[in-house]
């Protein structure tokens, strides 16, 4: 998604340290305008986790969360995305996903991603640009430490940036511990209160609609479609 | 969405009237790689209806229509949407939507867009790269005419020809046409069948939140949020 990767998020150098702790390091650590994930880097004496944009390299930790986290949700067999797809999809010449990844610079490089957030740009007809939310995961041994509240804060921060009039998501309904998470920054159930339902058509579905027949136009006149 | 901008899709120049109406003017239209709508301005006079993509001029007959489906859905006072949003957020810089226009050739050029679909490349974190269906909606004169079906048609095989897993969108639970048109090409209710809820967290909720001093960490590390 071009958006994503070409916007720079100015007022995102504030860092969640700041926020919390007061911490002058950590202001001092963010306040560059050139400020990069190799200088985040410098801050390993100081600072434990590191909240930054998912890298291509990052991938391989991600697919295991993912599949973590579809496992958590009962859903393990349903799992369809390789590693090489999130490359080509998040990171390659036309992605259509972005992420950010809570990394812990004291584990060691293969685990030291604990958990990330899946995102893109979206479009609603009534609201405006959507911030789609679509992970939220924190590795289950990190619960209630408070670093999912600061991966939120992080897409909170980007959705701000960006002018989005939303954050829209999905969540199963018994995954309660999320809907909490939402609730508590002011989520609304669109389908508990709207009557909202989201439906699916699967590729194969798509594929022989996409090469049926469909029936000729009931006033005779005729209808083209241009390259698009 | 550099990913839609950019892409040919190169097997669209099939027309539905070809498949519809094995018409060899339309055949003849649809043949030619380097075909643009401007040379599908020249089968005025064998073509009614065209399917092309949206264009900027098109925001402001979009936005009556856009709004006409939202007062469809007794929705009209939740719309935030003007046209110079659909202008940016469509066509400026850093689009976020794409859409598909169905034009009437016989109109006149106020009233000569009947119906659109407006759609974004999205990510599912167990399926992969997704496209996601906003609104299709036909002018309620044309409806039962296969004008939707038409509009359905195009989006369904530009999802086929990106590489799409499937198509996602939602529907107010009364909209049983709609529903009806998504179940007719094989969709799925995940609300209904996975327990599925929509979440939206409003704009200012997410500014609150975004502004909020966030918790300090359980275990007492430190966090630090790079420049993303």
């Amino acid at each position: 998604m071009e958006s994503g990767k070409s916007s720079k998020i100015a007022g995102l150098i504030t860092t969640v340290s700041q926020l919390v702790l007061k911490d002058k390091r950590a202001i001092d650590l963010g306040k560059d305008q050139g400020d990069k994930i190799e200088n985040c880097s410098m801050s390993k004496t100081m600072t434990r986790y590191v909240i930054r944009r998912g890298q291509i390299d990052d991938c391989s930790q991600i697919s295991v969360l993912m599949r973590e986290l579809a496992e958590s949700e009962d859903y393990g067999d349903r799992v369809e995305v390789s590693e090489d797809d999130l490359r080509r999809d998040g990171f390659g010449d036309n992605p259509v996903f972005e992420s950010i990844v809570l990394e812990d610079r004291e584990a060691d490089e293969e685990s030291s991603i604990l958990g990330y957030a899946l995102f893109f740009m979206g479009f609603c007809s009534w609201k405006g640009r959507l911030l789609y939310l679509e992970d939220v995961y924190i590795d289950s041994e990190y619960r209630g430490t408070g670093l999912g509240i600061a991966l939120l804060h992080t897409i909170a921060k980007i959705s701000e940036e960006r002018g989005c009039k939303a954050i829209q998501g999905t969540v199963v309904e018994w995954n309660t511990d999320v809907m909490k998470l939402y609730k508590r920054i002011g989520a609304t159930d669109m389908t508990e209160n709207d009557k909202y339902h989201l439906f699916a058509i699967g590729g194969t579905d798509v594929s022989r609609f996409a090469k049926a027949r469909i029936p000729a136009l009931n006033n005779g006149s005729q209808i083209v479609t241009c390259e698009l």
